[in-house]
């Protein structure tokens, strides 16, 4: 009897989202926790098991998960592992797929939020059909979840991807939470919106701004949004800028991989054309002769709660084969891409 | 029968060198002809046969070659054309794996030149046994070949891979033969460091330097080479910045593929610590941490004439299977890196 359900679980800084997901990529269910709520990891699963385990009898989906895929930040899909540096309360390394798997006896597999968007995105929204295309998450920071040729790029260490750390400015450039500067991310995330109006605010002492109405630090991307959207010019400024920093930085990204697209996905993406025209005007403006016109920027086309789970759930029905760096068989000669079979669970 | 050889051949601007390589990497033999002596690609093409006749009847091997494979400039793998933009003297596009197939009719398949130097490097050099490295050629221009997951990356349209076209310097950068200022490849190429050289004795025009008894325009990379090797300070000088500029790029790549090693293949690879050095040092320093420590820069162990031919022969063993863009199957859902069987043609 096969399976006909996975779990699909986002852990975020905030909250922890997880649901039901049959293979047609319908959420049965979801439900959630407070990622913040416990000190030890293992009181944290201990909730998760309890929320997760109603929600389960709820649907009659005992017995019946074929796997768990989790998103979380800096999980390492080799390792299984959440590595150092990231924004939760607990010590790590944290072992996560395999904690994850002993309290549930189901087969676990993990990736970064950003790599299960791309997931989410290519099973169930706008890249469904493209092979080559690069997901680019616009939050607090900026995150990436890069398609070749119809595979995630996990690079050799699991950690590929990174492209928020790309550097836009080598000289006096923003610091970054990785501790170097000039990250793309220090301009175009959520944050970095608020930091370049906060500075526009100052260079621009004796121009009037809506957001002169709001403490600078207490200042977020929805204000300057909300000022933008009502006229504000610095506001408005605030977007240019940001629209033409990151086009710049997706006709670098071209070079590298080729896509047939962007997917702009997160709170930013949903700027319209505040933050679209200049982007659009950036990106075509920097792009090299070959590439000019034929790089689309789409926006995703998932809800963004549903999109964490639907692409962390996608995880989960590879779960049983999660392979590990030593078991990853060695192939030296693919001299043409390697054209493999879709690996969709049909039932 | 199956046939034991494959001809690899490589076109460049001046030479076109083509080679019997059977299915071990051995090249029984070669030969070269001169790119430029015809004004039309189809006299060039006779030119080609002709010569590549001689070699085949020479070598016993009339009637044994599985396929042919072609490095060229702008050659895309998908549709076996050369693309505008190149310094070839004959109007383009030009379909060349066409041309050559029906000239000799035998299956034809072509890659740039820097997609086929990393073939040949994965299938008999120092990436043997890598499945995610990146090549990097250091020539008259600045090339590259990726490989993820052991698969080389053509991106969507066949072009991925241009690295070279990467920008290095947002203001004022040096102007690029692509037509955008700031490229990559205006610095770190052979060209690159003669036009280092030439900035440098011009900003520097109190210092002496060995380079001052060439006329500024002849000043090549081998000169630059030449006097640092006997201590010129300048001329050192000229490769501590190309290093630091390359190492910069270096670990920007690494944020998106997350290689295990940079493969450096050409002539300024061969500049050894005077470039070597500057560029691990810049690459570290401006490494994020995850990948401090652990991405290594090694150099191409092929001969550099020899990396060429065998890395275009090894396409010649998969030429009859060429993927035309319709031809490949969408795969929706890879979740999981797809391992997929060495295609290695061991008789």
């Amino acid at each position: 009897m096969s399976k006909p359900y996975v779990v699909g679980i986002d852990i975020g800084g905030t909250n922890t989202v997880f649901g039901i997901v049959d293979a047609r990529g319908v959420v049965l269910a979801s439900s959630s926790i407070k990622t913040r709520k416990h000190s030890t990891i293992e009181a944290y699963l201990d909730e998760l098991h309890t929320e997760l385990t109603k929600l389960l009898e709820a649907n009659d989906a005992i017995g019946k998960i074929h796997g768990i895929g989790i998103g979380a930040p800096n999980a390492n899909y080799y390792t299984g592992t959440i590595e150092s540096g990231v924004n939760l309360p607990w010590p790590t390394p944290i072992p996560l797929a395999q904690l994850v798997s002993d309290k549930f006896g189901i087969p676990v597999s993990i990736t970064n939020d950003a790599n299960a968007a791309a997931i989410g995105e290519m099973t169930y929204g706008a890249a469904r059909g493209l092979k080559d295309f690069i997901m680019i998450t616009l939050g607090t920071g900026v995150g990436s979840g890069i398609v070749i040729n119809g595979q995630l790029v996990y690079g050799h260490d699991g950690f590929a991807g990174e492209l928020g750390h790309i550097i836009v400015k080598r000289n006096n450039g923003r610091l970054c939470g990785c501790g170097r500067c000039g990250c793309l991310e220090t301009y175009c995330s959520a944050t970095g919106v608020a930091r370049t109006a906060r500075e526009f605010l100052e260079a621009r002492s004796n121009e009037p701004s809506l957001l002169r109405n709001i403490p600078t630090e207490d200042i977020t991307s929805k204000d300057v949004y909300d000022a933008a959207i009502a006229g504000d010019k610095l506001a408005k400024d605030v977007f240019e800028f940001t629209g033409d920093i990151l086009g710049a930085a997706l006709a670098d990204f071209t070079v590298f991989s080729a896509p047939e697209a962007f997917i702009l996905f997160g709170g930013l993406a949903k700027s319209g054309e505040l933050l679209m025209k200049p982007l659009r005007e950036s990106m075509e403006k920097n792009m090299i002769k070959i590439w000019k016109g034929k790089v689309k920027i789409l926006l995703s086309e998932l809800k963004e709660a549903d999109a964490a789970v639907l692409g962390a759930s996608a995880l989960g029905w590879e779960a049983k084969q999660m392979p590990t760096p030593s078991a990853i068989p060695v192939t030296p000669t693919p001299a043409v891409p390697q054209v493999t079979p879709a690996t969709t669970p049909q039932a």
